[in-house]
């Protein structure tokens, strides 16, 4: 049965295992030291703009976007962030356990912020009683399957900076928004503004890696060590690295976003016309968020897979993938007009 | 010039300094092993009708606050609490620094939680990506000047046990509720389901002493460690205990705080019919809280010291304390008289 | 070049690609809660003899480590290992940053501890003022290449049991220990009173993949918290449990790990007749330390990997893997009779 | 019954509450914004010849210690000191729990650290699998009653400045190490290269006050967010502040060491011909280090408070304080001759 409850829930693309398989032979050092990782660094440098950036690999999308923001935050500095944010709901707790950091979490419906909505955080600086907010951190594209725009992250990385404070982007989904916006993802990360950067991964089609870029390499010097004593240095680092090569070739990374985006496409517009469904957000990456009867949700649960996002309001979330087929959404809508009526 | 700003800013009233120097005088065992902090330990136990509570010193109120959440919560914890709460927004962060939770702040424009607005958020129960809340703190009085009555902290107690969780109480300004609602400390802790209470003395006439109240024991049994390391344990113990003794003897508690209400409700009394401020929040304890023009909240505070709570809305907070006099209110409410107008 | 530096600077055992190939298809529950993970469990259930174990899969031996002390200790809490142990020296810290705990490391010639070496280390106890051991970490087989017979393992437990403390075990080459005794890994572990065992994948043969095993099921109830907030928690968890899946398939854990050690002995019935060269250690494992003159081994490294483990005595680790052939040895050797004379 | 257990089983210095009582009038600034706070502070900087340093004042030792050290470590660090010390022994954990940091603990018979023991500490440096040490900390004078010379510390300091290091000193106890030296406290600290100082005074007729004195202001930066998020500041400063005053006023700090130093000689010169005792340390500060019989030991606890410090040796710890007496030590020694025959 073919899921729409996570991108994660997705096997490894062929032309990763394929990379992975091509870098198993001889001994190579460990912990990144190796030339499989130089590769990938120098890919993602090439890839990114960003010759000078420091690029790190980790395992998973907490671990980047901890060991990224633990390059600037101290434990009395807070972090603004949507409510809906994954650092906010989705880790654990892994931010405060490592950090000790607070969390300014705003509310922001559509999980995007917007600079009226987060201007005013900025009070008692200076004061010790508080916790100092120094990082905005977005999610691109967002937990609600929304996107930023480069001008929007532009204004937000303008006022995190007026603000003594670095601008985090949190990119599991980097490639979708960048494929939804046609725009690379040079252009919406480093050349708008965003200081620390996850680059995602796992969620497009590799096994487990995820890649932390820190744009001015002067934020990363101490990296190596963060990375470590977090837990998060691997040592058959080339298999991790492998699979930025393979994601950065043959421009598997925008294949394989921009057909879960298209297939998130597809889904919506066999829903948006059901007059007992409601599309709650706009689908701008490879996700659709719509709100159904309880009772036909539960029935269609019994078929399919795929995540009740609001108890109380009963919006789902129905999440595509690299290999979502129109089969897969053909098979889901039939069942959709039979139950939702 | 007596100040509006904050009962810390108060001396320390003389019957806590002839209780220290009462016990200034031969050798005693350090760290609590003492027989002043036996004496004060046992008149809290009385005091609270509480004889099986375990209690603590300590020097703050945050780490009073800190220390007895310590000993319910693990990193993976969140805590309930108003956005307005001490341990949300005045303590440094200490909260995260030491425990790694994460606070729910809750929008609460009284500084009051109720079981509404908090009843939705045991969500994700048992997910293991999300923190998990178990504890429901709160401030008694609020730092709003407003105070719960025993039966809204039942209610809060109840929908607390009911979800696995515990009730919290930071008391920094416990007897100012007390005395306002004509209730003994016991009837508005123990008896309606508090289960850890930072029972505060500094802001009602100490010179820095707070108490960590455990009511069930069984909690309490690893405090001494959580304590220690956290700074939080005097050597000369005597020191600290003494000033309870102080505060529970001659009804000091009492008096010192049933002044302090009186005189808010006199500097209320001369606010309140002034056409240019808006009184903002119940009287209930020990602070005014008023909306100036800011013009003359700048005029009045070359003269007198107070804070501006919400720079935003002009809102300012008038602290009495247990030594204001009839005539500081009568200068201050004349100053009013001439510049608010 | 062929390396003796670490093993894990070799590959992946094919049949370990071959495993996660096998899985790569279909969607599958994320985080754990799918059939391949279901199976692998199972199978090291059956494997160490212990079907009421909690078993979890995280990335690294850091991870397994950490994880798994993180179930018993609190931050007042010392853990007693040993000065070489990697916990102590080769994990950045990270005990001390995510546990707070202490270590006690405890000199060690041959990585070994002893209840000689520790038994007067529970002082204080129940003094607040002081950590409180309450974990007896040891390494199987070693860092320095030696292995605990199974009588001194239950030596130590008894006397971690005895103290109300637990036996924990980095078992990184717990395979290369297993293989040398000629025993099951239930032997070596549970059976003979080992609590929490970190059951190491990597380092024979797999891509990166380690097992946390709590004997005792109720210390693991927290483990799901204590893993995500950790950031040990995989996504496309199958990729993780499908290697070992492949390890404790057709014997290769034993196959990969009985070869290693053969190599070892290999190479150190080389060099042990060599008058200049002087091995250090028992060669019990995959691993021969020896003491070469600086001159000789700055040639050797000139075309051979391997590290210095010692500055100060010149002594260097000769690490062998499971994919060292004779042939690697061969050429070694020779390199070593041209060079150390 | 007056103890040779701690000087802090001491009481408080009447001169101490004299300068309480004189500060307990008026409303002033909380949290050292005070007049009195700025005039301790002048004092201590005329004193140390420091009229740069950062200086900020906490509740106890183990604050002072922790959030010294917190200006200059990360969680990868590691911090040089003695066996013996207070940060490794006695402060439960602390330095672990709020910095995250590994303690490389030397022996150090006479809890003197020195050049030869520690120079080869700075090992595998800019390796990020190890902590990094950056610190050495020293307590003067030391847990067993020693005191460093200026040369001594001065080495030490260049020592670890050589190393990128920085050099902190526990002073809990620093009086009674310059009256013992005859220097000025600014001789061996400031003078001698100390970096960062726990400035001691509980232990020396104080209340509950130390001094945290960061020579370099640069370093000292975040203190005021380190100290409130450790919860170490005081609402009500001007009484810690205060008793600063009096211990810098009328020589307070010299007559309470020195005293104290010639009271251990006293006891000393008592027991040292005393056939079935044997001292076991210099007697350089207010403290007598000795091996009694078990037997005498327990006898003599009956009428005596005193602790033993080492269960294995029988050494015990014979501690003076600024109001031991003559007869004190008459008392005492006649028992020493009734029983330890």
């Amino acid at each position: 049965m073919k899921s729409f409850a996570s991108d994660n829930y997705a096997p490894v693309h062929p032309q990763v295992l394929e990379e992975i398989a091509k870098v198993n032979s001889e001994h190579m050092r460990a912990y990144g030291a190796d030339e499989v990782t130089e590769k990938a660094i120098d890919l993602i440098k090439i890839f990114l703009e960003a010759k000078n950036a420091q690029i790190n690999f980790v395992f998973n999308g907490t671990g980047a976007n901890v060991t990224g923001l633990q390059t600037v935050t101290n434990s009395w500095n807070s972090i603004i962030c949507a409510k809906t944010s994954h650092i906010n709901v989705d880790e654990g707790g892994a931010p405060e356990k490592l950090l000790g950091v607070k969390l300014l979490d705003i509310d922001a419906p559509d999980g995007k912020l917007t600079p009226d909505l987060i201007k005013n955080l900025w009070v008692r600086m200076g004061d010790q009683h508080t916790s100092q907010p120094n990082v905005v951190s977005i999610t691109q594209s967002t937990e609600m399957g929304t996107v930023y725009s480069p001008e929007e992250i532009k204004e937000l990385a303008d006022l995190a900076h007026k603000n003594n404070s670095y601008l985090h982007m949190d990119g599991a989904r980097i490639s979708n928004a960048a494929v939804s916006l046609n725009k690379s993802i040079a252009e919406i990360t480093k050349k708008v503004g965003v200081d620390i950067f996850s680059f995602g991964g796992t969620k497009n089609g590799l096994m487990g890696a995820e890649a932390v870029v820190i744009f001015n390499p002067e934020l990363g010097k101490n990296y190596p060590w963060i990375r470590k004593s977090s837990m998060q240095l691997a040592s058959k680092h080339r298999y991790v690295a492998a699979q930025f090569i393979a994601l950065l070739s043959n421009d598997l990374w925008k294949n394989n976003a921009s057909h879960a985006n298209q297939m998130a496409q597809l889904l919506r517009s066999k829903l948006e016309n059901n007059p007992t469904i409601q599309i709650t957000q706009k689908t701008q990456s490879n996700a659709v968020f719509a709100i159904l009867k309880p009772e036909h949700t539960k029935k269609l649960q019994e078929k399919h897979n795929f995540y009740v996002w609001n108890d109380n309001t009963g919006e789902v979330r129905l999440m595509c993938s690299w290999d979502t087929t129109k089969e897969d959404i053909e098979n889901f809508s039939k069942d959709v007009e039979l139950i939702c009526k």
